[in-house]
């Protein structure tokens, strides 16, 4: 992964996950990312239609803003094409209480209750946008 | 217009614009958004690829975040589900200026040169997300 695209997602960007429903029109929601390894990463406990949707058509978008520069007329941003792959998983919610520290504070809970959930694994196809990390 | 979206817009949020490629998978850019009457709008200089695709595919959804609000877990958010119509447009540079003046500054001017482009109207089909604007 790029330097610097990881750099950003650790600053803990709120991330504008894209993907695909049944009739092929477009979803978005806002999620936590993390990176692990190559790889962006999402959890989700619920079975709910941004997972569904991933599970039958890997094709997503994750984008979201860098920081704001003094001086520039457009604010950075990173539009990371990519391929979704769903598990579930037992360490959903240990996933998420990874991601609270990040993105609401280290001594931070989640705070639902444990729970099964999914975890998505986001292969990187093309990173865009404006910024250092778009090529 | 839900009034709690006019407001958000009116605050000059940075607006994830998805689209739909040819081969059906997503496309995502950061652009400048305004609401005039129930519609949002935008303008584009060049016949690029956001609206090629919205001229073959009018289903698009923005999204934006709300302010980060103290003590609140999750930052509001709204995904707003649209219908896009594009207008080749003499008036896309003026639209673009006036956008200028809500997101860089009351006296910025937009810095490209004056040319003609297109106008992109939304026509709002369903508001989700997290916040007063959510139906």
């Amino acid at each position: 992964m790029d330097p610097a695209l990881r750099d950003l997602v650790a600053t803990g960007p709120l991330c504008h996950l894209t993907t695909l429903n049944p009739d092929g029109s477009p979803q978005v929601t806002v999620v936590w990312v993390g990176a692990d390894g190559e790889d962006l990463v999402t959890a989700h406990l619920p079975h709910n239609q941004k997972v569904r949707n991933m599970e039958r058509d890997p094709r997503v978008v994750l984008s979201f803003l860098g920081p704001d520069e003094p001086g520039a007329f457009l604010q950075p941003y990173a539009v990371v094409r990519a391929r979704a792959t769903v598990t579930p998983s037992d360490e959903a919610w240990d996933v998420l209480d990874l991601l609270t520290k990040t993105y609401r504070g280290p001594d931070v809970t989640f705070p639902a209750p444990r729970a099964p959930g999914f975890v998505v694994r986001y292969t990187i196809e093309r990173v865009g946008g404006i910024g250092p990390w778009a090529s």
